[in-house]
């Protein structure tokens, strides 16, 4: 049996028709038929291998929602026919410190599903099944997708840095990752702000759940937020003015980075010392906490809002991502 | 009524010998016949004006210790006699959110002991009695001074950053702060890890609860301790590889600053975000932390090693502060 992908032969190019042999199914592995795939900025990342890890023919790929195809001996959690969700994380040693607390996440022998393996841009995928997650009947599996990665990715430091319901947030970018955090945040029962530098996006975002909306590219609202929250969430990859943001917030704020600025952070010292405040980032989830996150999700309605797009126009949704032109997540849908 | 102190007349000079007429004795004030009083680095920074808040004729001094002299009509907590110590913090509006839960050093409108005040070179101050703490038995007033500021500066993290005892700890400079930091962490129940340039300083650190010594003019020495603490505090106002500190620390791993180096702290994101990892900043402490950081102290032999100078030798004891030669805090003991 082949499985039929869409893969970057090179750094930087365009996705091509590709199939390939799966490896034998382990005894702890599933199938997964592939009903939908989220595109997350890391896909792209991958494809242009900005993090000099691809290897090619690559298969980008890690929001996948599908449903069992077939066991392997020892899965004893998972039948054919669940439907179930895999992430960043295919595989982690499970034996490390960090795994024993499930926290794969930072487990130093993490395997990422699309870095040296095959991922979701794909009919079909094998993966170690304790990497795999039931989806909760309430989410539509083109809603869920996205959750696999950006939604634990935004919901993880909500638990890690604990984010109490009485804290005020504030929420960097309202993208894919960013549309979530308003959600999660709000659900979570924080009040919640919004800067964006996309005008345009405010009723969205307030739609999302945000109780306050600032345009990021004005310098003058940005300061005007000055010590009104206890956790502010980046989720964008460009540099802002980090000291304007620490400004924002309270005694004993932290600033949680998700997104990859291009430069360092740079901040005087006197801005963590003075108001006894952190800066902190955050990877993805450990098992558990996905979860818990995918219930917390289907408990409060949250999900992504989608573009769904056919596998076979893989193309056209990367360029959409690339260009931030994506409302608010781009999901390949696979051919029945 | 006359309190005889030593001050400095203007920004970067000599101490003299001066005295003032003190303030009324409020309703909740008490006065206090000091015995002792350490030199910090602050006290330094006061007398040069490097933070543009000093005011001249300037009594630095904020690690104080002596025994109640008078107390004010609503004073119902210390009695006449009693031995008790103020640190940085002599007043906070007691009614903000930070002050309601006991965190007075986050308190918007906290006022500092030598800011605007008189402070504690000086044979009496009159200070509000809820900002003075009665010193446990178990505690030399000599070795306690130091603990007022210094010593609480390097507690308070250990309880604000949920370090455990079976977490490995970094201390970087070992000083008036970092001496103290190593008791703490060490009988906190860590593994704890000297960082310091003064390769002849290994067998105190050891003593004061080292398990490592690191020398950190040794770049090689520092790498190869890479992944293995959970916390590490710096002590030291100088400006290091805090990437390569970043690199010390184990997945989510704290480095938390209570020295201000000159320059900005700057650390790429990703850092961060790989590991999970924390920068942190923290000052002083709250009067709940003070006096279970006292407390603590006292149970287990925590105190600083100093060396006790009369008041009127003063400027001798300011100069050892200044070039770091203080083994380990300058403690000014007072005519009696």
């Amino acid at each position: 049996m082949k499985v039929e992908a869409f893969a970057a032969p090179s750094a930087r190019s365009a996705l091509q028709p590709w199939s390939y042999d799966p490896a034998p199914l382990g005894p702890e592995d599933i199938e997964i038929r592939i009903s939908h795939c989220g595109i997350c900025h890391s896909d792209i990342h991958l494809i242009d291998d900005d993090w000099k890890v691809s290897r090619y023919p690559l298969v980008p790929g890690h929001e996948i929602v599908g449903h069992v195809a077939s066991v392997g001996p020892a899965v004893r959690h998972l039948r054919i026919g669940d439907r179930v969700g895999v992430g960043w994380l295919r595989g982690a040693c499970l034996n490390c410190e960090a795994c024993r607390r499930g926290e794969e996440n930072l487990c130093p022998n993490g395997q990422a599903t699309c870095v040296g393996a095959h991922g979701g841009f794909a009919q079909r995928i094998r993966v170690d099944g304790r990497f795999a997650f039931p989806i909760p009947t309430a989410l539509k599996s083109e809603n869920a997708a996205p959750l696999l990665c950006g939604g634990i990715t935004v919901y993880a430091p909500l638990v890690n840095f604990e984010v109490r319901p009485s804290h005020r947030v504030g929420v960097i970018g309202i993208g894919g990752l960013g549309h979530l955090a308003l959600q999660f945040a709000a659900k979570w029962g924080c009040e919640v702000t919004a800067f964006s530098s996309s005008k345009n996006k405010e009723s969205e975002a307030r739609r999302f759940g945000a109780s306050h909306f600032i345009n990021s590219s004005d310098a003058h609202q940005v300061a005007r937020a000055k010590s009104s929250l206890d956790f502010i969430i980046s989720t964008v990859h460009v540099d802002l003015d980090w000291v304007a943001y620490m400004n924002c917030l309270r005694p004993n704020g932290t600033l949680c980075f998700v997104g990859v600025p291009t430069k360092p952070i740079s901040v005087p010292a006197f801005q963590l010392i003075g108001g006894q405040k952190s800066i902190v980032g955050s990877s993805t989830g450990g098992r558990p906490r996905i979860a818990e996150m995918l219930e917390f999700a289907a408990r409060h309605g949250i999900e992504a809002q989608t573009e769904v797009i056919p596998l076979s126009d893989v193309n056209q949704a990367v360029d959409r991502v690339r260009s931030n032109q994506a409302r608010y997540r781009m999901v390949l849908e696979m051919p029945k």
